[in-house]
């Protein structure tokens, strides 16, 4: 399956797109404490007091580009992997994988600097297109079976 | 793989979850724009100004809608995968898929038509049922290996 | 597949993984009910009425820890499943699969138990040292076909 030329394009920016995530993780940890803004109690205690126990904007956009990948993201992880084993083409596959891959990159980047609208929607809807497009693929060639 | 049979039908259902994840999405963010409440400035700037960077309960509550989703959907898709690989009959695996399947689409709609209690729980409870399932098949399957 | 013995390892631990998140919404359910405080109006007024339509540190805490989970655990599902396929030998593999295991479960017992920091925080990353290797490991066996 790993010698599947289109599974490993899909392998090489799925991981490229987990990799991300772990970076989007490692920020929110920074800006945590930069703004000494804690989610838990026993993480305030340990740098400097409860009164760090609070929201902030930063934190919670942080968080929020986490979750919207978890929305779009993983579910990728899933569609990519069963759409390579429905026989694309290796150049038409690979399109829809560099698309959702910029795609996600331009989200996280417009998210985190707060881009001036609507760059982050567009980054989101534009990376949608791929995903549909394989769900609808992957839908046709089981289709048959179900 | 695409041609077994069992696995083509756990496909076939796991796709079209994948795609009720993405109409909640959508609804989302048709709630943001009609009650104009929008969870980051920038998006609130262009749609009228600061004052509805806001938190909404209709929002809110697809937004839980949509983390349930994350919470037991994506597990699914790698629980319903690795059982297709165990070879069980496709009668049988075809009743898991669909259990799963139909108590997810209703707990979307308990969900986000705030149904009387239960019916969301109990949607809730009646799909999970074919995961532990399968959890204790799969455990079942390859405990010899681990 | 089911009878790779790296692959059949790796599965006996991600379905503990999955179950382990299970349950997490067990028990995020039982500190509702407990506290009685409920994310949903319909669901405050099956228990008692509308005054428990509220939020409770100890329900976000558990809130937190799931979401923590969706963050790290799912993506494992990816990558420890990926990562079987490019043939790394047993023990090693074990050893990747095991110290996110005990990582991941360190890290559930932490955050629910409150235990002091760094403990918690410390599990996460240890947990992410066999993810991240994995992630790298396959970046290299499928960089030539990318």
């Amino acid at each position: 399956m790993i010698k599947n030329q289109v599974f490993s394009c899909f392998v090489f920016y799925a991981v490229l797109l987990v990799i991300k995530m772990y970076v989007i993780a490692i920020i929110t940890g920074q800006v945590r404490l930069r703004k000494k803004a804690f989610a838990n109690p026993e993480d305030a205690l340990r740098h400097g007091g409860l009164q760090y126990h609070r929201a902030d904007p930063d934190v919670e956009r942080c968080n929020r580009a986490h979750i919207n990948d978890l929305e779009n993201i993983l579910p990728f992880l899933f569609l990519g992997a069963i759409y390579s084993l429905t026989g694309p083409s290796l150049s038409v596959a690979r399109i829809h994988f560099l698309v959702f891959f910029m795609g996600r990159v331009l989200h996280s980047i417009a998210y985190l600097l707060a881009l001036q609208a609507p760059t982050r929607s567009l980054a989101y809807s534009v990376a949608q297109i791929p995903c549909v497009s394989m769900a609808v693929q992957i839908l046709m060639s089981v289709a048959a079976y179900a």
